[in-house]
């Protein structure tokens, strides 16, 4: 079944996630590519106008406007409304709109199939700060961290170097490394200005690091795709990491023993299951002294991690679509009130 | 300013919130009443027939069809949509579609103004199981509980009394106090009947129950509710629940020392502060031994627990309006990728 992709959104990622589409256009059929603007506007974009130029030209605005409503996107013609014919969605809407759970509610509540977390999954694992309490709930160990607020920032941290980073932002927009006291006031200016909300970690220098996608499939099965140990400069920036988005080809797997790829499974398993069912998450760990330790969940992953998957088509084929619950509304106790009113 | 009502949703709580949104209209002066039904299409329903019998003889059909576009809520006239004016709308849709984040996301992307818990918010206290875990890292104490999944039901629980939730429903629907293991079974049934996943703490016959209401107004300072000690034949089941929830009388304020209503307020401000900020919400305490602990979060109380405000409408009226965050794109990181690929 051919796959709709949706992008964009009022997000800091916003660009992004424009590379996320235009790479994964590039391994696979796309049968929509739907473009979120920052005005909230959908637009219909021909798969020979997708590269970055149209978006930051503005020349997208000259495309087929879309809305949103029951159960496909539709656009107006002069015979009305005409549904697009959205089969299945893949969202690649990274941060604000995306991973905070905006979008994901508004295609459940219009009914339309989509690969993404759903709400609460969104909301678990964009905030930092929620997503280590959740994981330590899970059996999932976590490195230490220290909250603070805008008004309240740190005069000195306890400890160098050390991690900082915005409390519900991706792809390292805002994160810091410091290596001593010098650094704290630009880095706090830094996160400061993405979010009212810091969370401070250890710096832990050459520790190793893993990567680890995977989703569950129609059979209810976990399907992983391969380990993979990020190649680093020490600390990604965002245009390393926005390069890193693009990337399309398969990497190599991880020299690890088996004893440690299953270590790193059962930690995704336990993060993963009866919450991120019908989303193809990344999860990733850090390991110290051979303990597993989650470092963050992308529940929309830059390319969707497609270059960790043998197939990516048939992982979007093959991902489990939870299925809204029925509800059925009998007004059975307003009937039993009306009735002790008199009033039938 | 006049307010707007939204209630209804896809939801076990539907007839809940129609019962809510009659009694708030009783108390004060509503623009709009919209209503959302089980299929998710919008109406506009007139003031006279804000009566149960509207909705459960379908006769609201008849009324308006509305859409939700950006910035309100439109319905179809000859010459194109007109939009309805909303200018502040209170979601009282409990239960799914409101209290799981569905709706204020929808309210958010659209950016009507309004009043209910924010899209985390609603997540955090529509799953008691994360409610727990918010709770306890935010410093308020807690039952001690435990989850049972419908794969893996409890043959027998250590202790009874127990009381058995669903893990996300409020109003009580599906709870069952289970004096002995007899009882088991037929709980079981009744919770598993609304969630796959069920939650198991220990019923302590006779507690203290206070309930406190509050929010932010527009200065970001708290205003808090009178305390209620709420009346309870033992155990409210839904039936008289859902009478609790057309109340509009003033409740008499509890008997309790200064001592403690300092405490409730000061687990009301732990659980509220940088979360809630938009919404009127009810904690419900138990007071054991003199240690408050939290029972739930009410992001959108029963009649919005209008009946603990001696001036409901003003509270309406100062309730702090969050401001989406502002996100600049100037498309600066495309443009650097274009220029080192040499497009310009």
């Amino acid at each position: 079944m051919a796959i709709s992709i949706l992008f964009g959104g009022k997000s800091y990622e916003h660009e992004i996630s424009i590379v996320s589409a235009i790479s994964l256009g590039k391994i696979m059929k796309i049968e929509h590519f739907i473009f979120l603007d920052c005005e909230h506007q959908f637009y219909l974009i021909p798969q020979e106008k997708m590269k970055s130029s149209t978006f930051s030209s503005g020349e997208y605005k000259q495309c087929k406007k879309l809305t949103i409503k029951g159960r496909d996107f539709y656009h107006s013609s002069f015979l009305g409304d005409k549904a697009l014919g959205v089969r299945k969605l893949l969202s690649v809407i990274h941060g604000g709109d995306g991973e905070d759970g905006i979008i994901s509610s508004m295609l459940e509540f219009y009914s339309i199939p989509f690969i993404a977390p759903r709400t609460k999954a969104c909301v678990v694992s964009f905030d930092k700060h929620l997503t280590k309490l959740y994981a330590k709930d899970r059996g999932v160990e976590v490195l230490p961290f220290e909250l603070f607020e805008i008004a309240n920032p740190p005069k000195s941290l306890g400890k160098y170097p050390s991690i900082i980073k915005p409390l519900r932002l991706g792809s390292s927009i805002g994160v810091s490394v410091i290596e001593s006291e010098n650094d704290l006031a630009y880095a706090l200016d830094e996160a400061f200005e993405y979010d009212e909300c810091i969370l401070v970690e250890p710096f832990i220098s050459g520790v190793k690091e893993y990567n680890l996608a995977g989703y569950r499939n129609l059979e209810g099965d976990f399907v992983f795709s391969i380990v993979e140990e990020p190649k680093k400069s020490d600390f990604l920036n965002f245009e390393n990491k926005y390069l890193d988005f693009s990337r399309t080809e398969q990497v190599c797997k991880a020299q690890i023993s088996q004893e440690l790829e299953n270590a790193l499974r059962e930690a995704f398993v336990k993060l993963y299951k009866n919450c991120f069912e019908g989303a193809i998450i990344r999860c990733d760990f850090f390991v110290i002294e051979d303990r597993v330790y989650l470092n963050e969940i992308n529940p929309i992953p830059g390319s969707m991690a497609n270059y960790l998957f043998p197939d990516f088509s048939k992982a979007i084929e093959e991902v489990m679509m939870p299925s809204p619950r029925m509800i059925n509304i009998d007004y059975r106790y307003i009937g039993k009130i009306q009735r002790a009113k008199g009033k039938a």
